[in-house]
């Protein structure tokens, strides 16, 4: 390996990428971070953290953004670079397909200033066979290389907003190569970051590898949910059973109101698109039922919600339902297929008269998501969907 | 409690009654086992072991078959004892649906010998509510005495066989009470034999938790043959793939020909059958399906097995192929639910050539289940269902 590979460029600096440039920078890397966003780069060069739930994110900004850290809104300032780490969203589209639209534009950029001889080391999640196959043909394309002028591999990110520092510094994380060349020269770069590093026999191997964490984590929150309605319609505390039932080889989940956010509402979408595509359709049966049945949540908590209007001794249509939480996950400030908004926008929708109060937003940012502000104690029954708790107004 | 509690009746030793019974009998209690096969008993007196693959069973009974542990076929000898465990099986009938009749029979006879002050614990994995409805009806029934004459109380058991002495020593075991006086008072009878045990709030929490166990391995073996298949038709390595993926937060199961013997297959059932006659159609989703994804798989592996054909220069009705392996899990011969059975006879029905072989079988053995006997080198193509390989004979 040649040492010009030290001096690391990292497409996207989100929530994912920043907290990935930052650990490198630490580690004694020269990191150039681009991103789109001129406002975020000027905070990171300032040393101050846009991400402040990620623990452990301050110090290290303060410590490298600016120094050893830049972040620019220019591909052209990483030219100098010669390992080039992509990690920017993909997300499904309305039909749940993969929508590359932000990759392939960072992929041209970045072919745009592609050398011989560089390193492209993918980070986002997206469908198995992405690596060898879109990214590989866009960055061909754009910079005019020949595939085998250029290294390419796949390593996933293993983040979880809140966590992502501990996690790169603990957790494994696989790499894989497009060929065992760009596999072992990936594997040696990354060392240098990430202590808990393995390599697989390929990109391919390693992209599935982030997806089938996604499902086994989707499928066993849909069973999780199911069980809770069994034991909810059998009289029996779900969480007493779960907690006894539990032991080193039975994992039951948690119940919730569905799952949010960008990871595993959308990956077992990657693969059950592919098999639909193949017409393999009885290949992803239980990846689309446990979709189906998380996402249908909702409804389930909307008919708990109206049963539990009863208790009120009121008109139904005057009762003033308040939900407790419209972000997809307590503590962080997103709404990327947030269950609960969509619980509360389900209500409406239904014509009951439906609040909502979240300490994390203000009630101008709950306007702008086209829900009422109320305070909890001012409405007739508040519903906390994080702890799937009723808390009935005593003034009734 | 009196001290009347500690002679214990074992009603039923079955795999999952007798070492359930030397380990009482181990733990210096005098134990009557009652079961209908004499043959059984008189071996059990002779300190014999019935089970060989139980690993420790044989020490047990030598040490303690005939003097600590008494079997018997006649009820009438357990009426001295005041504690009385029934361990019989309950399996699903050709519809699905619980199959209690020896349960019932078994609960007829201890009603006869049943006196006041009794504690009656059930261990047999059953839908949640039986104990408290169908066993306690059952035995206020043939013995007379109203509910509240003798206490009920329910903890399952949760052998397995080849490790049931060791599970029964280490692994976390719950118990709870029709009511709580029972579960006070089961729960110190049995800590004098089970040391890691667990009082819950009900027999119906204790019923629930080992269903939510088996349906937690049903659902996750279904998803581990989900994501096998689609590995296989991406060209991924699923094995190499999972290694990987698995960590502490992440428990993909490992793929097969489906899921045999008289736990997992039978257990979703309880609770899917239960809630269809609710009409909650849409509370066991994820378990049906699951349920259908296993036992279809014997589906994908004969057309597998066909396409393995390919490679063979001969007509296909006249390929030789052997299943080695019939029974339901390897080194156990037992057959209840055995997917490779199904799959041998799967084959035959389409005509194919199909013959089987087993370590654990002799050849009128195997002819007793409608399968021929090849010794595997004389077949053309062998299938190993335990490891899901292929062994192509060579001489082709």
């Amino acid at each position: 390996m040649s040492e010009e590979h030290a001096k690391i460029a990292v497409i996207g600096l989100g929530n994912a990428g920043l907290p990935l440039a930052a650990v490198m920078a630490d580690s004694g890397i020269t990191v150039i971070g681009v991103d789109i966003n001129e406002v975020r780069c000027k905070m990171i060069n300032r040393g101050e953290n846009p991400i402040p739930e990620e623990v452990g994110l301050d110090e290290l900004l303060k410590a490298h953004g600016g120094k050893r850290l830049l972040a620019t809104p220019r591909f052209e300032d990483a030219r100098v670079c010669q390992t080039f780490v992509v990690i920017v969203p993909v997300f499904v589209d309305g039909g749940n397909n993969p929508d590359f639209s932000i990759m392939q534009k960072a992929l041209h950029s970045l072919g745009c200033i592609l050398k011989k001889g560089d390193l492209v080391v993918l980070e986002t999640t997206f469908p198995p066979g992405t690596t060898e196959a879109m990214a590989q043909i866009r960055l061909c394309e754009s910079s005019g290389l020949s595939a085998s002028d250029f290294f390419l591999a796949y390593s996933p990110e293993r983040i979880m907003t809140g966590y992502s520092i501990s996690r790169l510094r603990e957790f494994p994380k696989v790499i894989g190569g497009r060929d065992e060349e760009s596999g072992m020269l990936a594997y040696q770069v990354y060392r240098k970051f990430i202590s808990n590093l393995h390599l697989v026999s390929s990109a391919r191997v390693a992209e599935m590898i982030k997806v089938m964490e996604g499902c086994y984590r989707d499928v066993n929150i849909a069973l999780a949910n199911e069980l809770f309605k069994i034991c909810e319609d059998l009289g029996i505390d779900f969480f007493e059973a779960r907690e006894n039932a539990n032991h080193q080889f039975c994992h039951i989940h948690l119940p919730s109101t569905g799952v949010g956010g960008h990871c595993i509402p959308v990956y077992p979408w990657f693969l059950i698109k592919e098999m639909e595509k193949r017409e393999h359709f009885s290949n992803c049966r239980l990846l689309r039922s446990s979709r189906e049945i998380n996402d249908e949540m909702i409804h389930y908590w909307a008919e708990r919600i109206l049963l539990e209007c009863m208790k009120i001794n009121k008109p139904l249509s005057s009762i003033k339902i308040c939900i407790k939480g419209i972000t997809f996950r307590a503590g962080v400030k997103e709404f990327y297929h947030s269950r609960n908004l969509g619980l509360a926008r389900l209500l409406a929708e239904k014509g009951l008269d439906v609040y909502a109060a979240d300490p994390l937003l203000t009630g101008d940012e709950l306007a702008s998501k086209g829900i009422r502000y109320i305070k909890p104690e001012q409405s007739d029954l508040v519903f906390d969907p994080f702890e799937l708790k009723f808390i009935a107004a005593e003034k009734n």
